[in-house]
């Protein structure tokens, strides 16, 4: 990119997180005007509304009565339905999208980017495929070929949206502070404080492990355990996750566990609301099992918590490491095995 | 000591916490005969209930009828109504009384303990004077002349003696895992975790400061700034915790506060339950001073956090440094100085 062309964004999703991105990412460029094209192109995936599609909705009504009603966007943000055109002529990338879009966006998109594009994944999760264990920036960039940072924070969405003080955390790759800078200016405001630190893994990693520790915070509170115990099982669930991301990939710091947005306070969030702790809640409570819950509470989604607790059981076990967390073990044995509740601290 | 002789273990302590150690420790004792003498002298300061003395009821029913009661403490714990008898003899002492009396109580077991005694501190809070700030442990270990570790975690008294899952930590100085390892055995069961850490101020000024952090969280609970806000201001509580510790204490370890029971477990509890979180919320919502609520809620009792609040602020005063302690100070101002409880975050 030559030194005095503005960067330009494309935000490659727009859900409730999206669209809360979008508003906030939309208002900084015109901010910065000396930075950034003022125009920022939105991907919607299609749908119709009440026989008008969204795209339009949004565009006309600048807001996302779908997935954020009751907030406008910023003008500047202009919805399109087609991901290769939200991203041509972009080299700020940040995709948003639900994680099991995201490889097919990628391969969609592959071709048609900037030669100088950078991305940021602000995907909950990882992959799992054939044993192993991926974070969605690495799949991006290996899809795209551009290098790709993270973000993940204590970030309720409709919070963020009605600009309630948070914070969030940018991971970017090793001695490129830079790309994290540019980022930064996109997404920092009064209300919403964006830290950064050098780990992608850890920042991913945070987002997906902070659920299943959520299932072992949800599990205390339907025994009725008290604060303690919950306060125990939530630090023994994070130096878990640390220790875990620590062991299985490279560069990770430990500070991003113990010391980010992405880490302890995310996980603060998570095991005091969220659907993960309310069903490990209802689990002890009802007695049903995950299965019929998320028919009951989740319209049959599945939980992010107990998918993750039985991919790195799966994970740790094809390397003989299980014993190694036993909090973790614990979660996929109650939830998997029916193993007993009250067995939960045993092997702590 | 010599090689074979049994330590012996006084409680110089008898309310709502001190009983649920005593408890534990008088079952740990009998547990390791070969290590412990069984009897554990426990000094409780007289008070008579219902025409009898405490001390007498203690030991004919073995429970503390006024502080800890529907509990029944070992038999083994004898009650006594004199700190030097209960310190007679003892080689380990364990201290776990209101942090008012800590001084004179010491004072009075001067020439009167074990040359090779250790103790122990479960005083929260922190010794204000001449504007300087110590510990407890170094209090009782300038007075008495023996080595003082600290005991401190995510530890509600009343869920610690009902046997529900907790953690706790003792702090321990430098090269001298030998006190920590036998205190371990004092006090570790399978419902009540103890860690060890080379930091004793780090875990005592965990437990002091934690206070502050949670007037901060229940003003955002008050304010209604949902879960973003309250686990953002915890973070960064817990960051500025951290960092007073280690600029103005020797031998502080930052993980003593981001991974320990004492420090985020410690302070999660205190954050979503506790005194100071509610009285906090309560400002907010009635417009109330802090005094009228020490009065209306707490019995005229003074406020942990507040006042801490202030004697932080006063100490940072002094040094030129309020500045770079933005939470401290807002809790402060919001707390003494009239200023609006909407700004809290504004200097962060």
């Amino acid at each position: 990119m030559a030194g005095d062309k503005k960067h330009r964004l494309a935000i490659i999703g727009s859900g409730n997180w999206g669209s809360a991105i979008a508003r906030i990412a939309g208002g900084n460029v015109s901010k910065f005007g000396n930075l950034f094209e003022t125009e920022v192109k939105m991907y919607v995936h299609e749908e119709e509304i009440k026989g008008r599609k969204l795209s339009e909705i949004i565009n006309e009504e600048h807001e996302n009565v779908k997935y954020l009603p009751g907030v406008k966007l910023p003008e500047n943000v202009v919805a399109t339905p087609s991901a290769v055109e939200a991203a041509e002529g972009a080299d700020l990338l940040i995709f948003v999208l639900p994680h099991q879009f995201i490889e097919a966006t990628c391969k969609e998109l592959r071709g048609h980017i900037a030669k100088d594009a950078r991305a940021i994944s602000m995907i909950k999760g990882v992959e799992v495929k054939n044993g192993n264990i991926r974070i969605f920036a690495d799949v991006i960039e290996e899809i795209l070929g551009c290098r790709c940072a993270a973000l993940s924070g204590a970030n309720i969405a409709n919070e963020v949206a009605e600009d309630k003080f948070s914070e969030t955390t940018i991971g970017y790759r090793p001695n490129d502070l830079a790309t994290a800078e540019l980022f930064h200016k996109v997404f920092d405001t009064p209300q919403f404080k964006v830290g950064m630190v050098e780990d992608v893994a850890g920042v991913s990693l945070c987002g997906a492990l902070k659920n299943v520790v959520a299932i072992a915070a949800g599990f205390t509170d339907g025994l009725g355990w008290g604060s303690n115990a919950k306060a125990a099982v939530m630090r023994i669930g994070l130096m878990e996750m640390k220790r875990f991301s620590e062991e299985f990939f490279q560069g990770v710091k430990p500070e991003t566990f113990t010391e980010t947005s992405a880490g302890i306070a995310d996980l603060i969030t998570t095991c005091f609301g969220g659907r993960n702790r309310k069903c490990a809640e209802a689990f002890v409570k009802t007695g049903k099992s995950f299965e019929v819950l998320e028919k009951e509470l989740l319209n049959g989604q599945k939980l992010q918590g107990t998918e993750t607790a039985r991919e790195v059981h799966e994970f740790l076990k094809a390397r003989g490491k299980v014993e190694e967390y036993p909090l973790f073990r614990s979660v996929f044995s109650i939830a998997y095995e029916g193993e007993g509740v009250k067995g939960l601290t045993s092997k702590l």
